[in-house]
């Protein structure tokens, strides 16, 4: 079997910055984030997208996205908004075949920083950032 | 208590081309397509956005989104990708304040007609196209 980058972020052989994780699904900091704190969920379990995603891990996927979504309302990364998006296959822009769900953090008057970030994708200070979300994320994340 | 427009779709107070309905979910065009068949789909009960959807409903949207992607895939839309996508918030470019997920077909190579479509939105024959999914969603629709 071919080796799943997403998978082995799951496994703990791929390092990442999680800020989320439950019985079901890991959450972790986009390494080329289009916002500040845009966060990826994926089911701990392989499926290479929305064709082979058991329905109910899609439930609970969904429902990690709310939990993050409110975090990032919440917590000090102080979003106004949030985009939840599933690109699924390439002509949908998927570039990871394992499923997974974008959290993106948005504020009010970010169009043309949105429009930047979805070019440059880049975090200054992503440690800072993770640990921002960790903490409105308590206990979700310990 | 102010009028919502998508709860009146719900209720039959308003049009609209529905291509999806279960018990908890309706799904219909959007009067605006990015792309051709663009569907929108919304729990019957009112939700102004993630803060306040019942999770369950939430697994429930997002398992109807798998369906209709995969009869945008089957189907004559032959769509060879899909984006889902819910905007929360205004900063989110949430426009309706009734829950919705955007289910967006994507073909291979649609780019740029995609970013044209961002601005464009326009349908030329949407009966035709709520038809055809429609078709591709028997038994969902009827």
């Amino acid at each position: 079997m071919a080796t799943c980058v997403f998978c082995d972020i799951v496994g703990g052989r791929a390092p990442a910055r999680t800020v989320y994780r439950d019985d079901h699904v890991v959450g972790f900091l986009d390494i080329r984030p289009v916002t500040r704190g845009h966060t990826l969920l994926i089911p701990r379990e392989h499926s290479s997208g929305l064709a082979d995603l058991d329905p109910d891990m899609g439930g609970r996927l969904f429902a990690a996205g709310q939990r993050v979504a409110a975090a990032m309302k919440s917590g000090a990364l102080g979003a106004d908004g949030v985009n939840l998006v599933v690109n699924d296959g390439r002509a949908a822009f998927q570039t990871v075949f394992h499923t997974h769900l974008h959290v993106v953090p948005r504020h009010n008057g970010d169009k043309l920083s949105f429009a930047k970030g979805l070019v440059v994708r880049r975090d200054p200070d992503p440690d800072q950032t993770a640990e921002l979300l960790r903490v409105a994320l308590e206990p979700d994340h310990r």
